[in-house]
């Protein structure tokens, strides 16, 4: 007998009552090391994080490794047409809709081992601790690894939640990227292009939607606090900016005659920062795309293509500090004798978590004495697809130095443990 | 005869005194236009401008029809080894040191008809000129073509003119450049790799080097001032700029925490444009280049490389500046929580044009009626690499709006033929 089937045993023998039930630190650890090997870089260690970017082969095969994990937990899983894996344990009362949780353990390239796979692996640790723990639940519980959040693939995310939420873009399986069709990438997964449609949830497919994530910000390690009670995940809006001057010998073109697209855009860069930044709240406002054309040191900038992204828990706000932005862009093309144009590119509406399950979620932490705060989650989540069709709820444990979408990302074990129960309890919460 | 031969024999006629000779306009015009073809884009007209890059095939072609014309003009063309263009014309006291003149005929790519080409070709109609008046010079003259003036080719201009002023970089020859060596490149155009020292010109070469071109700059054309006669060749001064911040996740890293490499950037481009702009003068100050990664929409830039160029005719002045623009970047960085360094990359010494060969051609225009305005010239050229020499004087014709580099490059012919005038009679004036 290994020492973890030990540790499982003892962990199984020492808790009946299900509020004191918790995971296994050890084995949750163990599961999520053995899954960092699977898209590592070569001759890399842990701390040197992963590329297991949807449909790669280190993509598939984590998602083996996954399936053997829920496999041992006693689930029977099954991939749907949009190539998300489901495993469902029954309930005492198997006619209700069950409590859906998980994540996703695809990866950005040269992401972290903890994005996705901390929810995903925990997930199926509460499974395994309540059979080891011997606890029933009224409701069914179900298991979800949803395919493609990341969205590096075919450059759009949350792919499998969305196909779920019936939100599959028009004309999204016929995409290519790498060479490859959508279609295809999704089989190569286990997917059914053919029959994606099937893949969406009915109304009331489940009793309630929980994720378990790392925050990706630093606000919960920078407050010392264990658990984040996610208010809802922020909406976005994206302008595509072109900035025309005109281009010109920067030797021979005195100061007072150039339009320079540059300096233009980098008044807007600023204008941008500042105008997000002088309101209250905790919105947030990027230019993190800028290409500049000719782009050689002597010649006056006569293009710049740009991308301004604004995000908030309000999408009034988002549309108002757009409409501050264009009015100031309006005003440097004037003082800079440029063009500039703003259009709107994407627009995505904020999704906001139940506040029934925010306050299960509290209520789980006061009673376990954790220290809880809430706040938005500025990154996308597949949560946001769920909120479409139920109840939701997102628990966030904190990101040291708010580092993601990295090698260097880290939530230290004993928050991706704590995390873990707070989900167990939450789970029993939802499902009584 | 055609009627180009019958315009030539009716110029020839119709001038004896040397102070009354002019160019044959039309001929000019005709040789500019034929130029044109070489390098001219497929399908296109005089106006899509052209791509005559320096040893590329259209170069070669250009060069052969100017070696025609130099030949028809009645000079024996002789190529040095770096692959400099010279055609001499007898004096009366051939012991004395030659009047020099000329330019170049390479372009960059998507390059106009005018930068280079109507000083050429203007000192060959000198020469066909000074034949058909039968107007003898004491001093003998020489007509150059420089070799990769604009320096697309190797990124390192006013090449042939830096072999004749003994100033290749060490190494030159050994650069690479779409896959040839430059010694090969020119044994292409007649060059003499193996033999360069021998290109380079001894003291008292010449009695003096005079070149017509193109303003480049919009100056004359905003003034409606015909003749510019150039100061000096400014100096340049160039930094590398790194500015480090930390690339987070757009949507997670709240505004305050943010090290946001590309709005420091902004903040250096625009004190670039301000410090440069609010001292009097002629200076400039440019950021043309500027490259932010990880340049994706979601991410705080977490890095910028930008180019700094400064320009004026003095060194003292460029310097200065570059010192202000040092002092700023410091209070951004530690405004914006970024590091910034600037690397001094590149240092031009200005070159400044002989004041008693200003005041030649001045006194040439004045004689002719023609208003003349002092300038310095922003763009390099090859009297700059002469000025090291000798004497050096540089006659300027407008730019229409300015425009240089492009197709949409324009000069009047009224203005190419004036200007070609106004070196004709500086050319008599310091041979005589």
């Amino acid at each position: 007998m290994t020492r973890r089937h030990l540790l499982g045993t003892l962990a199984a023998s020492a808790f009946a009552q299900p509020g004191a039930a918790r995971i296994n630190a050890a084995r949750l650890r163990d599961h999520l090391e053995r899954l960092s090997v699977f898209g590592r870089p070569a001759g890399g260690t842990f701390a040197d994080g992963v590329s297991r970017v949807a449909y790669s082969d280190a993509d598939i095969a984590g998602r083996a490794y996954a399936l053997s994990l829920m496999e041992a937990a006693g689930l029977k899983p099954r991939i749907d047409p949009a190539g998300n894996i489901f495993g469902r344990r029954a309930g005492t009362d198997d006619r209700l809709a069950p409590v859906l949780f998980g994540s996703h353990i695809d990866s950005v390239p040269n992401g972290g081992n903890f994005d996705g796979d901390v929810g995903s692996l925990s997930a199926i640790e509460v499974i395994q601790t309540l059979n080891e723990s011997r606890i029933t639940t009224r409701r069914p519980l179900e298991v979800v690894i949803w395919s493609n959040e990341e969205g590096y693939a075919f450059n759009n995310g949350i792919a499998g939640s969305r196909a779920a939420a019936g939100r599959l873009d028009p004309g999204e399986l016929d995409a290519v990227w790498n060479g490859i069709k959508k279609s295809e990438a999704l089989r190569r997964i286990g997917g059914a292009p053919e029959h994606i449609a099937e893949a969406r949830l009915q109304p009331g497919a489940f009793a309630c939607y929980l994720e378990l994530h790392i925050e990706q910000g630093g606000n919960l390690d920078r407050e010392g606090v264990p658990i984040g009670v996610v208010e809802g995940i922020v909406g976005i809006d994206r302008y595509d900016v072109e900035v025309r001057g005109f281009a010109n010998h920067a030797g021979t073109t005195p100061m007072p005659d150039r339009r320079d697209a540059l300096v233009a855009a980098s008044h807007l860069t600023i204008a941008v920062n500042d105008i997000v930044r002088r309101e209250p709240g905790r919105q947030v406002g990027t230019v993190g795309q800028l290409d500049v054309s000719p782009n050689a040191p002597n010649i006056v900038p006569g293009l710049v293509r740009m991308v301004i992204e604004l995000r908030d828990l309000s999408a009034a706000k988002i549309a108002a500090l757009g409409e501050q932005i264009r009015a100031r862009a309006r005003e440097i093309a004037a003082e800079t004798k440029t063009e500039i144009t703003l259009r709107p590119a994407a627009h995505h509406d904020p999704a906001l978590a139940t506040p029934e399950v925010q306050k299960a979620i509290e209520a789980v932490c006061l009673r376990m004495g954790i220290r809880t705060m809430r706040l938005p989650s500025g990154a996308g989540h597949d949560a946001q697809a769920m909120a479409l069709l139920g109840l939701m709820g997102m628990i966030f444990v904190p990101s040291v130095a708010g580092i993601s979408h990295s090698p260097r990302e880290l939530t230290r074990w004993e928050d991706c443990a704590r995390g873990a129960d707070v989900l167990l309890q939450t789970v029993l919460d939802r499902a009584a």
